[in-house]
């Protein structure tokens, strides 16, 4: 059977720029990493290292620094699809462009009870994102949130599962939940306020997480996407991952000490996984 | 419109486990990372809390740990195997099961010039992988490598790319090629002997990646997957996801002093990335 | 020349607990990591393999979590003392117990305007240290900050610096001054509020950084210090390790455009790294 | 009391550079990262922003890469003692000079039974280190080694260790040892083939480490020590970081099974940690 170039992209990654952006009387500071990937004709590259059609990736990293300068005003959203809709349509041998923006939040330091004009400190881990498909059938915007660590101390059970062989589970009605969250959701349109649209998800995502009260970390996730796509028409749908951040109920038992869920042990491995898509039908 | 649960699977990642298999005068010493995922009707779950049908997390790691003992002898594709059996026959719930197995390697510590029984140094960064889909229509294995970093000193050039306004990169045809790969290739059978495939495999991408006159990444990756469907009929196709891990003509210049290709900034980000898959017609 | 043992000291590192703190109406959630280090009479361990001296670092661990349970309902810093001296009082072979205290913060998930009672976010990388010092010659704690991550957009420059052969940076008297700071300090005593202390200590921190014309990151971090030596008396000393997060203006000019301070490559590595200890005379 | 400012030091760290080195028919590839701290008569930078006495961290990155050129073709040791006289000969307000040096090893692709000339794979996480100190007092030099990842499958046990309230580790006379050794040592000389030195020193580690029965990890990481330094008159004393990479047998019985110490769980966290210093009376 004769071997042949299957499903192929390239692009660069990690392109960490970030902007101050001067308004009347104070700031604006903004970190973005961009990761690009093109989809075309390389198949001259692939085959005979003919790189007559390949936008070195190193141009891809001046074209985000450049373009970052008149084009990133507002949300991570609108600068994706700018920047997908360039790379597509400066270049012909480009079929498909894939934009990953992954935005690290800032607050403003605090000072004498008022925000700081132009110190900032970091909010976290959390990080919004978009990504940004742009092909001949159009554009999406999917926007997002990373690393989203968030946990309840009650509220939240796990029962009746499968009991056999190995199952040494015991059920509870008690216990810690805690996940490192990610999520992403498709808008129907991209002409729309991103950045409303995104602090009401999250608004949304964090108050049902809280008030829910939860049989697993499977009914938690649907009832996030649920009430995140009933509160906003504008989101087709909504994926999550979420890892279970295991917080284990310590044996005090064995030094003849109760442990009425007071003490536990933090773990990292191994974790739950659990994926899925919220979807309209 | 109406809300439903589209695309979701859970289980347990990162099951941590290391096996003693004690041979005639000598110990083989085994550690494996484990990712199990199960996809199937869970939506009782999702929706309404019922827990019936979900096999806990922590029911699946104990199943590894569990099944390791006597059917852990051989190559991580044969217990993944046996494990995404396991998980399917006896789960009428589960219409599919992804298990992928990451194995960090050890070689023998050498001591008087001989390898010792018993004492071990880890082989590196790099790993051994295998992924399994276990579902209705059978399954497919899927070996591979992470974190494979290799590099070259020259025979490695890029040039002829396109030059437009924001283009800055230099031609050269005599560069550092340096890339931490991750390949994966798909076997046609579940019956082989998988280690040897392994194997060849690794050492046919090895033996490409060094003697190949590189022209881009591009050609060198499809050149390494060609190489390997040449060598190996059993195998599909394979997919390489490589960063370019850029090693940077410093300028020396500046300074009067000469720099021919001698000194370089290893960098880390941003990076270039190339996937592409290799397949047969 | 004879061999002997010199310094040693083990212990049990990252003993990840949390804590559920039902108080009345609401719950408090507090997770620590804590590693423990024992120095003393172990030389017999060393030399001999007799382990009739030796605390094994399991029990150590178990005695985090048994003793969380009574004695961790305030700050790091008094758990921090109380489990050193029970190490210490307990164990004669032992002359010294350093206790490192790492504590991960969360707030409040808010909903409907209010702070939950038992739904929690990540605070963010920043984490609440304690570090106690326990031998015969009595207690000191230390309380500190890690990775607090700050950056500001003005008010900082760095100029008339040493120009030689291998000078190329330019001078600026505008720049992002950013750093990812880890502060220690040491009390005097061990009878005081530790908590409303590291928040004070914070707070000036924050605010001087803000709020100071930088010329230097070495003028910033010793005018940090000093203020919170000037504001807190039951400080002894302060000491800083401060990574310069650098971002580097992008050269716009290649493309015949303008950066007025506007677009920064964010970069990890290299880093400049300063450290000093302001004190009292 | 009067506010001063107490011990301080700065520098570059991370900065990472990659040579290649042409031999006759074939090429050398070293990869180092270098940290750089400079201690000296910086009170007027701290107190009154005066830099005049610094020099920037970005000429000694400049300065690394610079004299790499022609001053870097034998051991990481000798490029640290260069660099660090460099520094203190050219700046007179410097006092101090530390430079840690980190090699990222690589060994040469085998192709036909032969090494290659210039294509090379990454030896692994085990890095080769030496940290130089330099001021009035001259110079010391100190080799390493950095993630040492190691284990044994018997001749290791734990056992007579106290027993009291926490304790609930059994004693066992059979387990795995296992570390990701960090080792420092001193050299009395300076004018020494450091890499035939480093090189006897890490198969000293090596084969006592295989070799010893081991009692505890405090009596093998003595054995470790007292081998290297009856070994080797040139090394005057040598230090240990050893974390106890534990891997916990795994309960089966509660399955029915047998574990004849041949199932484990491989964890991370928590951790023992071991540091000694081995030296001649």
């Amino acid at each position: 059977m004769k071997i042949k170039l299957g499903k192929n992209a390239y692009g660069k990654n990690a392109v960490n720029f970030s902007k101050i952006i001067r308004r009347d009387g104070y700031h604006e500071f903004r970190q973005v990493s961009v990761d690009i990937s093109l989809a075309g004709d390389f198949e001259s590259a692939h085959l005979s290292g003919d790189n007559s059609k390949i936008l070195a990736t190193d141009t891809q990293k001046n074209t985000v620094f450049a373009l970052a300068k008149e084009n990133f005003n507002a949300s991570i959203e609108e600068f994706g699809v700018y920047l997908a809709g360039y790379f597509f349509s400066n270049n012909e041998q480009v079929t498909a462009v894939n934009i990953q923006m992954t935005e690290h939040l800032y607050s403003r330091i605090v000072t004498n009870t008022s925000p700081h004009p132009h110190a900032f400190i970091s909010s976290g881990g959390e990080k919004h994102t978009a990504f940004i498909v742009k092909n001949t059938a159009g554009v999406i915007v999917n926007a997002g949130i990373n690393d989203l660590l968030i946990l309840k101390t009650t509220d939240s059970g796990f029962a009746n599962f499968i009991k056999e062989r190995f199952t040494t589970l015991h059920e509870t009605n008690e216990r810690i939940l805690a996940t490192q969250c990610k999520a992403s959701w498709t808008y129907y349109s991209t002409d729309i306020d991103f950045t409303s649209h995104y602090i009401n998800a999250r608004r949304m995502m964090l108050e049902t997480f809280a008030t829910h009260k939860s049989l697993s970390l499977q009914q938690t996730v649907y009832a996030m996407g649920e009430a995140v796509l009933q509160m906003d028409q504008e989101i087709k749908e909504i994926s999550f991952k979420m890892p279970n951040k295991h917080h284990i109920l310590f044996n005090l038992e064995q030094f003849g000490m109760e442990n009425n869920n007071e003490i536990f042990m933090a773990t990292d491995e191994p974790y739950g996984y659990i994926t899925a898509t919220i979807e309209r039908e």
